[in-house]
């Protein structure tokens, strides 16, 4: 095992990012050894942030200048949690690996950048395998839920015939941001308003899991089509963030569709919204594959998505730094598992692993 | 995209045997190359043997001599599908290495043969990494179901505190040697008599599984417990292959315990009887993790146990082909996911994959 800890620079300190941080702190054999925020808490102390009591480690200060931090710092991996989109993300990335540091993404659209941003994608798998460093992107959804779980599901299939899944989530626990982007509390004139010029972006990441799924099993889709639908609350729905009133928005039900051969093989549902339960609506995380065999999976209720997301990124840490260069997916590497041990001990001790 | 066919020889046509056979003859851009048999339908050609109707291919006659059948064919991998245990295998995997082909074995305790066979497990290692090929053991359980899926879930876990899993399944599709395997149609004086002297084995894999849950997360099992106990009928329960009185034997209820700093971390149940439903059990695969956050997951019914292991066993293929030298287990390779296109296409293009 390697004697030195692994060392961790967080790009983003916002919900997910602090998150990342925090479950970091909580691990052995790996460190922090610089964070990066955009405006809030620049300046202070890392832990400080936290909020997670006294912590007996050197501090940590928030910079707003990731050029200095990467300069300034040797790491194994820089985990960026800022954006959702490559575009938006592309130049920190960039940044990254020329650097020389591996980076873990939290952008929906990283999860499988070829999806839509086929030249981006391919300028950062190349700057990858010049520095000789990785780039992934995953979470929850996409990155696990309905894309690395239904293809692990498939391994055990003779044939497939094609694919239903569904995850149906509690927005309860999160803030402005999110209900903003999913359009919680609006009107359903607004909401509809909201979908047209673009201000409710609903769930990114169909395409993406859509695409990994295409890509794994070998079928050629051949379109991909989504529907974003307000759910109207029937009664009031209340949150620590937002009062929403019956007949307001309590959510976005999103579906997607991968077209192979003329015909839908892939269907996808995914409706988010707040307190499902005042509406006796049942939380879950549903695949049923067709094929052979036929394949109907439940997890009740659904896997957290905030919780989740940290926990893959951070996860993840070890089969990055072992991987190959360039860009990878979920598809490329093994499969992820809680890190309860020393982080350290997950490090393959091989010379031309890159 | 490689212009060659992916090329496999398979070692053992009894009902895995000729389960993988049939799967490659439906898939493209792989072909059967050599079957090696022990005494039945040698000689004979095996698509006659398969029964799958007229096939137009070359075909491949069953012999009975392994050594001849590895030296005269060209092939990228050889499935084994012939016993249980490693130091049964042993013999015949490393006679495949030795000739240059990488190997996908359906033995249960290949799965993760470190756990009960380092020594040999060593060896094979030495050789596959001498010859520069790539030896795995999977199936659907050891291989999937109480192992693969359950580290896959905690993946979206920041802590995982303890497993429960239970794989309840059917056996009545099976034939006499699984009947005897699992003591179905003894009466409970046979099946304690038959546990005690060894010639009722029940489920071969739990110590694996528990290895495999073990190494991935970074646990350290001290110890790993099993019990059998048998199932009794209290109705009579009849197959295709057997008559199970009321009073007598209709499976075998196995139990797999893990212990972590004292105490069970890591619990498993694997009841397996045949004509479950005749007294209202239903079957399926139960995974519950405690931890951050908790997961409840099922699947109903369960993954059938045939179909899974010889879907495994081809879907990984690939895999094999592109790892690294050596043993490898379902932790160390990409997931697992149906091959549903030309098989060539999972193919890696890089030269320093060995």
């Amino acid at each position: 095992m390697r004697n030195e800890k692994i060392k961790v620079i967080i790009w983003g300190i916002g919900s997910m990012g602090s998150g990342i941080a925090k479950m970091i702190l909580k691990k052995k054999g790996v460190e922090i050894v610089g964070a990066i925020g955009r405006k809030t808490h620049v300046g202070e102390n890392l832990y400080d942030v936290l909020d997670m009591g006294e912590i007996d480690r050197k501090p940590v200060v928030v910079s707003n200048n990731p050029e200095k931090v990467l300069k300034n710092n040797a790491a194994d991996v820089v985990l960026i949690a800022t954006d959702s989109y490559v575009k938006q993300s592309y130049e920190k990335i960039a940044m990254c690996l020329n650097n020389g540091f591996n980076v873990i993404s939290t952008a929906e659209e990283m999860a499988f950048p070829w999806e839509q941003e086929k030249e981006l994608a391919g300028k950062l798998d190349l700057i990858a395998k010049e520095n000789g460093v990785t780039v992934l992107g995953t979470g929850i959804n996409p990155g696990f839920v309905l894309d690395t779980l239904i293809l692990a599901l498939t391994g055990t299939c003779e044939h497939v015939e094609s694919i239903k899944a569904a995850r149906v989530n509690d927005l309860s626990p999160f803030g402005p941001a999110v209900m903003n982007e999913q359009g919680v509390g609006t009107t359903e004139i607004e909401f509809v308003e909201g979908i047209k010029n673009g201000k409710i972006a609903g769930h990114v990441g169909f395409p993406e899991s859509i695409g990994m799924l295409a890509k794994g099993l070998g079928w050629n889709v051949e379109k991909i089509e989504q529907t974003r639908e307000p759910i109207i609350a029937q009664v009031e729905r209340k949150t620590k963030h937002i009062k929403v009133k019956a007949g307001d928005v309590a959510g976005c039900r999103q579906c997607g569709y991968g077209y192979v051969d003329g015909i839908i093989k892939i269907d996808m549902e995914h409706p988010q919204q707040v307190k499902p339960e005042l509406e006796s609506i049942d939380t879950g995380d549903y695949i049923w594959i067709k094929g052979a065999p036929d394949i109907s999976m439940s997890i009740k209720p659904e896997i957290p998505g905030g919780i989740g997301t940290i926990a893959m990124c951070v996860n993840m840490i070890p089969h990055v730094i072992n991987a190959r260069s360039g860009v990878k997916t979920m598809l490329d590497l093994p499969l992820p598992r809680a890190v309860m041990g020393d982080m350290r001990q997950f490090i393959e001790d091989w010379e031309d692993n890159k």
